[in-house]
């Protein structure tokens, strides 16, 4: 996100990595509630399997969370965390959204 | 965009015609602005001639943005324009917008 920018319709400043419509669910809900089980976030967001896993990626990429396998009692659990600076790149995207939306109402 | 849903976080009940970071901005700069003129839509979400005119060729398939040619004295220029049901959309979008982010804070 630009710090400099003054134009809320310049669609260059949203964050991408965050944007898309899945990512921003998964956002959304990691930013209130992290971690988040694999399972609850997946029916949180309406995702099967294989596009949660995908979208995490591309937010781990970026360095927005980190996904933690371990075992509760025998079975398998994977927790996913909001970094620090996800939460970060969350509040940037929040403010840019929100000076956009208020522009055009 | 589902009115049944009460799962703030559900990605699909995003409008993905609106929701691409171009033509979210200029939906959002034709809700205060329209009809709006080519380059000055061109210059405020700050994309190219040909990016522009691809995402209002979507915004267009949509319902969303009529697009009128017209000369203006010797000069053609092109003009657009916000439709009823794009006013709609966009309103629907808002605030299923504004219902995620407020559930994310």
């Amino acid at each position: 996100m630009s710090e400099t920018s003054t134009n809320p319709f310049d669609h260059a400043d949203i964050d991408d990595a965050i944007h898309g419509r899945l990512r921003l669910g998964i956002m959304a809900y990691l930013s209130a509630v992290s971690p988040a089980i694999f399972g609850e976030l997946k029916e949180k967001v309406n995702a099967t399997d294989g596009n949660l896993s995908t979208h995490l990626r591309k937010l781990e990429d970026a360095g927005y969370v980190e996904i933690e396998k371990r075992f509760e009692g025998r079975r398998p659990q994977t927790r996913i965390h909001l970094t620090k600076s996800g939460r970060a790149a969350w509040i940037g995207y929040l403010a840019r959204m929100r000076a956009l939306l208020d522009a055009a109402e």
